[in-house]
């Protein structure tokens, strides 16, 4: 699979987001990779996804045809005044529409979203032919030592070598195998927690919504927030449908080994009795068998690195975050790009032999670089995710549910993740990684 | 000095930049304040400042006051296209005008100066009356335990107690002799060190400087680049003087015990000898006696805490930088700015009685925050202006002199400095304290 004449080459390990954008964007930088994906074909599950401004940048720096798949299928709020707002929040319990209203959220740039899979779909035709390789589950690393190769077993009885010239990039989710091969199977690591929240999902079609809801609830970013739970909707699909993700929390354990676990609307509608008539509706409108989502993260027991020699997670596999800043998979397209360039510099300094270092060393602190860059921030967004959901949810102490203190919490955190320059986040680390190397 | 029904009070100790504004802002915020200065009245020693948008934001938040006390004073480029320009950067070894050209820095918001003296004759008035006390010069703080008073002991004979219900605040510069309480004064971290960097500062009538270096070059914000050197100039006080700081790369140590020593311009001609005749005709036009002004900083042996129980040294006290970024004065103002909004929290805390710890928890937990939330970013700034010095003189090992890959390094560390949002820093710090405090 690799050529004679590479610098290197880089085994990526999971066909999500994280997989399948840094693969892309090592293709366009000329660079070798092969990914390799336990399912049939690339999937994605879940329904609505929005990126932020910050994961555009990213989307552009892996490689501008990435932005524009994403433009292709973006949909903004109906509004045409509303194109910079991320949600317009309002209070789930209150009938009168006159009363609805508590604030919105709005920024610099446009806030829009999409259907995964419309995304995916757009993706899958920028991974060049002949890198992608299906029904590859892993099964096991086997280690030789440094300097040695790492062999890559698949259950369906094939290897990969993972030479001295290849690093291994995991990016297999959440439940990252490669994770637990890293920390120990048995690691509180390896272990994603519970966060006490499910969510149910559906996707409405928009003119029953616009009946259901009215004009502005339908078609506008709109978070319905109340005791205990919040509603978001937005619009997909070039607003003929509305994505719903109505969050639930819950003070048990989730004892199912399934995140996903079939249930009925009549589940959905006993948990916002009592909730207003336009959440009452939107739950209404959701289909009559239901899936019900456990919502799990890594931010109960942070990894201390993301790099181990040739080997690194990257996206979910380090650093899976539930979904309350709509950010976690822009973050991940962020790991992507940073990681893409930092082989880039590799690669080049490689080519013209003007590194100071080995080969090994030289991926090595590529790896190094991107943990030192990359662990903060995306470890951060674990925890502001899950103290967002507190104030969505009138759970946060200091707040309750005043809306002008939810606001301004909601804010700063929110800043923190948009208004970010990857120009600068890649200098400065392919500053550190040329420090090292040269 | 201290009211008797008012929650705490604070003592400065030191009145620069840092110690004034931060005693402004405090007074701002009805929040009982003294503030001891060694000598006889305020003082600032050498010659331009400016700020840049993080420090207006600052100056702002501290009081609207102290910026428009710096917009009386604040002087731009004269080009009216340069107003966002941070500096030009020009070569130093060039005669010729067709070739001193290598690159700009510009930014969102304008670049500005201003005369030292100017900006603290307008900052003084802002200082209420019977706040500030003179020839105080701190020579000893006696501890008496946890919830005892501190007592500070001036050298005129003088002492003031810091009891259970105030905070000493220390903004006593570089040198800062509570730093050297708080950590040892024979301690590593008491210490500044040498820089190898010592710099001539002049100020020059714009009119004779723009006969000799040319309309652009005179008015215009510019940094002269060279191997081991580089002149900065930029006008101050409307344009009729033409600030100049001139450094030199030294690698041998600075024995004197001053760090400002007299010389003379023949000297200064020695040290740019061989360079261009423009950085020739800016040294011509200095006085015969000049300083040399050595430039140390903390670089060496960062503080591992900005406070221990109810003492804090905040500002150069904490953190002094070589002046490399144009920062130093910019970033003492966002301490007095967010101490001053934590120390506000703990006022109306207080006063409400809706903190659920002491009167002195309260305090220690205010500086506690301050530390947190302040030593990285001003530690980094430390750092950083050491490796932008670098830059400017040629000696940067990787991007040596080529102007692309200087400018390159320049813009992602300056955008760390200008580009932050005041209210949410603001914001992230008061959060942290209340979930401390309540």
């Amino acid at each position: 699979m690799e050529k004679q004449d590479s610098q290197f080459s880089v085994a990526i390990v999971g066909g999500g987001v994280a997989g399948v954008t840094l693969t892309i964007a090592l293709a366009k930088r000329g660079i070798d990779v092969q990914i390799f994906e336990q399912a049939p074909q690339f999937t994605e599950i879940g329904a609505g996804i929005a990126f932020s401004p910050n994961a555009k940048q990213a989307m552009k720096k892996c490689d501008p045809a990435v932005h524009e798949a994403y433009l292709h299928v973006a949909t903004a709020s109906g509004n045409p005044d509303k194109v910079n707002t991320w949600y317009d929040f309002v209070d789930g319990y209150t009938d009168k529409d006159s009363e609805h209203w508590l604030f919105d959220v709005t920024r610099d740039a446009p806030a829009d979203g999409c259907h995964r899979a419309h995304f995916l779909e757009e993706m899958i035709k920028l991974v060049p032919e002949g890198t992608a390789h299906f029904n590859k589950h892993l099964d096991n690393l086997v280690e030789n030592g440094d300097d040695k190769p790492i062999t890559l077993k698949f259950s369906d009885g094939t290897t990969a070598e993972a030479d001295v010239g290849k690093s291994l990039i995991a990016t297999d989710g959440i439940k990252s195998s490669v994770r637990g091969m890293m920390f120990g199977k048995d690691s509180l690591v390896a272990k994603p927690t519970y966060t006490h929240r499910y969510a149910y999902r559906g996707l409405l079609k928009m003119e029953n919504a616009v009946k259901a809801l009215g004009k502005d609830l339908a078609t506008n970013r709109t978070m319905h927030l109340g005791q205990d739970g919040h509603i978001l909707t937005f619009p997909v699909a070039h607003g003929k449908i509305l994505n719903v993700v109505a969050f639930k929390y819950d003070p048990g354990e989730w004892t199912d080994s399934r995140l996903v676990v079939p249930t009925t609307k009549e589940d959905a509608k006993r948990d916002y009795r009592g909730w207003g008539s336009k959440v009452q509706a939107i739950v209404d409108l959701l289909e009559d068998k239901l899936d019900k989502w456990a919502i799990f993260d890594l931010g109960d027991h942070p990894v201390s690195t993301y790099a181990k020699g040739r080997i690194a997670i990257v996206g979910d596999a380090a650093h899976a975050t539930g979904p309350h800043h709509g950010a976690g998979a822009g973050i991940c397209i962020e790991d992507s790009a940073i990681l893409a360039e930092l082989l880039a510099v590799a690669w080049t300094r490689l080519e013209e032999q003007s590194t100071r270092v080995s080969k090994t060393e030289v991926l090595e602190n590529v790896l190094k670089v991107f943990d030192g860059e990359r662990r903060e921030r995306t470890q951060w967004l674990v925890q502001s995710s899950r103290a967002s959901v507190e104030l969505y949810e009138w759970r946060d102490r200091l707040c309750k549910r005043d809306p002008a203190k939810i606001k301004e919490q909601i804010l700063w955190r929110n800043h923190k993740i948009w208004r970010v320059d990857m120009d600068d986040m890649v200098a400065e680390a392919n500053r550190k990684l040329e420090e090292l190397i040269m």
